[in-house]
């Protein structure tokens, strides 16, 4: 439509891992579509990494290189800079600031920068008037940022829901093909690449939790309250526990999950969470394995929608990051998390335990009579009421037993009760693994 | 960040079918946040439909009534025409060639208008530089228009395809659950509402055909060539298909596929099929069932990119077309089709024949000796190479019998050698059919 070439858009890149060296290699084996798509070049001026001399597979002759990150931000030849440092403060967090005080647009796949400080460089954009997008850090390459802001947005939604660590996926995808316990399969997922050497952030379930809130404030026009997620990792998941999920007809993922209420004020309220759940093997998310991440939006209008793809991955996480660059490129941009952040409400979050939920819960015990009747003397005083109860053979260690059962729908708090009545109990040899079982 | 209150969108509503009055619907329920979220109300100022005093189940008293659509397309009091009339031609068109022309913004969920007359559309748009928009057209409320046009926009394709006809999904995975026969799961999903009076449209293929045209114009840059889509619909698939393919691991399902190739030449060539496939179980596709619909595009970076939801339905649809109107809103539109239509190639189409297959063939034929040395030897000479063959007892009807095969990977122009050598046998009772086996 213009007569004249538009200018492109020039851009530095701070951090370069395996993503950044992915955006590299991305923009140029897709150079002509891009600009075909974007209406103009996107053209790499500049970047910066902590190793100017390390070997990326890439040739970074081309661009210009900055030691100091916040330099790179304030270099008068570009539009925007992508951050892909990582963690939610330091370097990362400095360079993005300083990128926005300087009025350039950020792009950045750094879930836990945007879980603590997104709303804050949200307001930084605003004022600036530049774009600040980020929909590489959820769920990779699975355009579900988008799907939320754009996609879903005629609708009140009522949850979303999701597998949004593709560490964890994987390694309860392994548990359920291998039949190995959780220290072999991390070991083994370690060394394949899908585990970090510290996995913490993967297994504690903490990483989930970032992309949840993110998510949680697009979806629900919320401030993000990442303190709000509570959050329960896969370790205690053992291999007796998926071959129990797999007899009963579900397979276990860890699910972050948030939902909306409406209290008797009135008021909306977000609980918001992420644990490990029995998935019905009929269930959307039950075939999600590996790497593979999925998200699940309910609107009132829409119905149930699934967004699935690649997780993580320099492939398809460079492709979310570019396409939020033709978005820029395009000038197709808006609000971060789909209103202006004055309108984002600080919503209370609901505690658990009110929710009706069916529960799997399995119990190590001491292998002698009299402790099952202890248990579900436990359970009835709580008025939880058993749907089925195994206890399996092969489980057996030692002097140890396994008790495994599914409840029926009632009031999670009924379960906390039952556990507490069982506190203390010479019969048991370890905590009870509580997993609430997914409504298909 | 406006300090004044910026003006509605005002827009005109063509038809008040089920879909219209949906849209009315849901931008009456979600009005508060849609305006927050539009950063503006979305105001309905007109509606225009063949009856007046029908009972929609909604108030149009609200409203400006027009008897005529081009005269409602022309009201110099709105920005935008929603056109909810459908049909390729006739009304819709007329209207929606009026709203360009008035330079008015146009939202449609036409899939039979924009296979045909979106690219003209699009120019007209472009000329009049005012927004075009149909997330609605394509698969209901699945958000797969804005997924590839923004979501995958970094990325070469290879390969969309998908489910993305609600009513085949229906009496396929009907006729799954029940062993009931074709015409007999049609009239119950006549009766259910799930096909229409005349289902012609749906069952032969063309609807999936409408969508597929216009997915395959957005994610390959390619002018629109419906008439180049290879269209097969599911009247031919029995009960007996169903069972035997689930004998064999698969479902059937009507897949809609559009394949990019590069040529000898170097010159990209498309080839569009819609055609019932053979899905393996284990494949995302598989367990889409009853009106749902499924999308799945495979870029060069991202990977396989998998979109679902209810393809149909008054709710769905209507979220569709009403993210249309917010995105209009918030002014984030750009060109219709990714790229502007100058930049749209009119890509040559490829003939089928040429692609590795495995493939499903079921014969109907007189129940005597040496038929299937007869068939073997057919298969044998065009270089077919059989992987299993099943001669079901129980699909014995009279003196006729089936006979079912799955044939290794080959090139599918063999097959069609085979039948050629079969044609004419007095063994056969009817035609062959043919399914191909959908990869993995």
């Amino acid at each position: 439509m213009n007569q004249t070439s538009p200018s492109a858009l020039r851009i530095a890149i701070a951090g370069l891992g395996t993503v950044g060296a992915g955006v590299i290699r991305l923009l140029d084996t897709n150079r002509d579509l891009i600009a075909a798509r974007a209406g103009r070049l996107i053209e790499v001026v500049a970047v910066s990494a902590r190793d100017r001399t390390k070997d990326r597979g890439i040739d970074i002759a081309p661009f210009e290189w900055e030691d100091d990150m916040t330099a790179l931000a304030n270099r008068p030849d570009i539009d925007v800079v992508v951050e892909l440092v990582g963690g939610s403060d330091g370097p990362a967090l400095a360079c993005s600031r300083a990128a926005l005080a300087a009025d350039k647009g950020l792009v950045t796949a750094n879930k836990a920068m945007i879980a603590h400080h997104g709303i804050a460089l949200a307001e930084q954009a605003e004022t600036a008037k530049v774009p600040l997008k980020f929909e590489a850090a959820v769920a990779g390459g699975i355009p579900v940022v988008k799907g939320l802001r754009e996609g879903t947005s005629a609708n009140a939604l009522t949850t979303i829901y999701g597998i949004l660590n593709g560490t964890c996926n994987y390694i309860l995808s392994e548990m359920e093909a291998t039949g190995a316990d959780f220290a072999e399969t991390l070991a083994e997922a370690q060394r394949l690449g899908y585990a970090e050497a510290d996995p913490t952030f993967d297994i504690e379930g903490i990483d989930a939790a970032h992309k949840l809130a993110i998510l949680a404030a697009i979806g629900f026009g919320a401030r993000i309250d990442f303190d709000a997620v509570h959050t329960t990792g896969i370790v205690q998941v053992r291999a007796a526990d998926i071959a129990q999920a797999d007899a009963l007809g579900f397979v276990i993922r860890l699910i972050a999950q948030v939902d909306a209420e409406t209290g008797a004020d009135g008021q909306e309220r977000l609980l918001q969470r992420v644990r490990p759940c029995l998935v019905a093997k009929d269930h959307p998310l039950a075939p999600v394995d590996g790497p593979t991440n999925a998200v699940v939006a309910e609107g009132n209008f829409s119905g149930r929608l699934l967004f699935q793809g690649a997780g993580a991955g320099d492939g398809p996480t460079a492709s979310a990051v570019v396409a939020d660059l033709i978005d820029i490129a395009r000038g197709e941009v808006g609000a971060p998390f789909s209103m202006p952040v004055a309108q984002l409400a600080a919503m209370p979050s609901v505690e658990p335990g009110h929710r009706m939920e069916r529960t799997y819960l399995r119990f190590t015990v001491k292998d002698r009579p009299g402790v099952l009747a202890e248990i579900t003397a436990a359970m009835r005083d709580a008025d939880v009421s058993i749907e089925s109860l195994i206890q399996p053979a092969r489980a057996h260690e030692g002097g140890e037993a396994l008790v495994a059962m599914v409840t029926h729908e009632g009031p999670e708090g009924n379960i906390a009760k039952a556990l507490k009545l069982l506190e203390g109990s010479a019969s048991l040899t370890a905590a009870p693994l509580v997993l609430p079982i997914l409504p298909n």
